[in-house]
């Protein structure tokens, strides 16, 4: 009789629940994404499902709807309540017997949360600390996969450190972004990130920190940078869904500016404020 | 209220079952190991879990007694009875609410399958087509982690050329490794595979064919060679865990030898069988 176990509990295999046979549990084969609310409103809903459209694609998982998916998202919001909410949602494979390849006719599974967003008033204020890490990730960070142990391992180095965020850098020794966020920098009024590209995800976030940036007068610069340039920055910033602007204020040990929250970034911030009030 | 949805199912969150709250979905954050019986004894067991202990340790998953998978492990296949059985499990980090960083005090999971493994005499009687796609995977293919996606990918693209595997290619056009598998090729009287690095996994099998070969007075060449190389070898083979030997007898579109399984194979395969009759 073919056998299973869940912890300390045998059962006959058979009687494992589809969930025990999800492809995300033996391959993270699926993608997902995050999205926030503001005071009930969700932000870039269609930047988040345009996304979310390219990652299924880019595994070629079919059979999905996105209207449908957006409408569950829209229902489960409105069922929570919760005014400033994170919305996490992921599409698997879907669920069959361990194999690398899959049947024609796997229907994919949907999971989705909606919860409370923590406050991060204080990373806002006061800005965090992060520290360099290598990108040991895979070649298609372009993808919002949940092959996520390299940004795992990358985060838990930072928090050992007692800092907020690892900052991936790749064997050219440039950096490619955060485990879970974009990374921008202010040289002058100049924003530089890096491009594009399938090393990085298209971060919803970072691209109205850019509209952000113009629309203040500052020049935008899409060039990857090295570590040792990132130490040199007026001001450095993170883009992250649940936290959109995040000012950065120290770099492995060196300290950016004068240790506070930079002009620009505190500019860049106000901008996002009106921007997200804008779209009530 | 904090919600989730499972599929088309709403529920408050916090009356989620663990498992869905377990760090492999999100993340792929676990580690795993496949081990097969012939004839209802468990092959090189111990080199399967010598293996399983450096994944742990490689993404620091900690409070795992060993000794109790191996018990479990053991316990499991005896009550499943069957002679020849795949088995398969994984450790995770464990459950909690999706972040990156993880409580100190998490605990991992545990899950196992013992199944009955589908026949492969086909496969080792005529030999396998492979097919070539680039590899695309992290930088720590030592560890035996859930994060599969690249291998899925590459399976999925072998599938659709009506191939059985798909062999790797590195950015510097060297093959490291099969999706599922260990690449190896015999030129002459000499056996040649990747070196081991962080570039692929120690394969447990890949080990035995070694030895047989040196038994057979064949040399062993541990080098990575390029996909022109490959198609210029006398055979081809496979290691993996449930099929042991496997002869691949066509390699992209070229015949490899003859199109029949190769002397030094079905040498290594004989010896191969002789070694699992003595372990028993």
């Amino acid at each position: 009789m073919e056998i299973a176990a869940i912890n300390d509990e045998f059962l006959p295999y058979e009687e494992l629940e589809p969930i025990y046979l999800d492809r995300a549990l033996y391959f993270g084969d699926g993608v997902y994404e995050v999205l926030r609310s503001y005071d009930g409103k969700i932000f870039a809903i269609d930047d988040h499902f345009a996304r979310f459209n390219n990652s299924l694609n880019a595994i070629s998982i079919t059979g999905v709807s996105l209207d449908e998916i957006k409408r569950k998202v829209l229902e489960a919001v409105e069922k929570a309540g919760i005014p400033n909410a994170r919305i996490y949602f992921h599409i698997t494979r879907g669920s069959a017997p361990r194999n690398h390849a899959f049947p024609e006719d796997i229907k994919p599974n949907f999971f989705l949360t909606v919860t409370e967003l923590p406050d991060s008033s204080k990373s806002k204020d006061n800005g965090i600390a992060v520290s360099t890490y290598p990108d040991l990730r895979w070649k298609r960070c372009d993808i919002k996969s949940l092959n996520l142990l390299a940004n795992i391992l990358a985060r838990q180095d930072a928090e050992k450190k007692g800092c907020d965020e690892a900052i991936l850098v790749n064997d050219d020794g440039l950096i490619t972004e955060g485990a879970g966020s974009s990374f921008l920098a202010i040289f002058g009024d100049t924003l530089q990130t890096a491009p594009l590209s399938y090393s990085i995800l298209e971060s919803v976030t970072r691209k109205y920190i850019m509209q952000a940036a113009e629309s203040l007068g500052m020049q935008i610069l899409e060039e990857s940078m090295t570590v040792d340039k990132a130490k040199e920055a007026n001001e450095l910033l993170l883009a992250v869904t649940t936290k959109d602007v995040v000012p950065v204020v120290k770099f492995d040990d060196v300290v950016i500016g004068d240790g506070k929250v930079g002009v620009y970034t505190q500019k860049i911030m106000d901008q996002f404020k009106e921007l997200v009030h804008s779209m009530r």
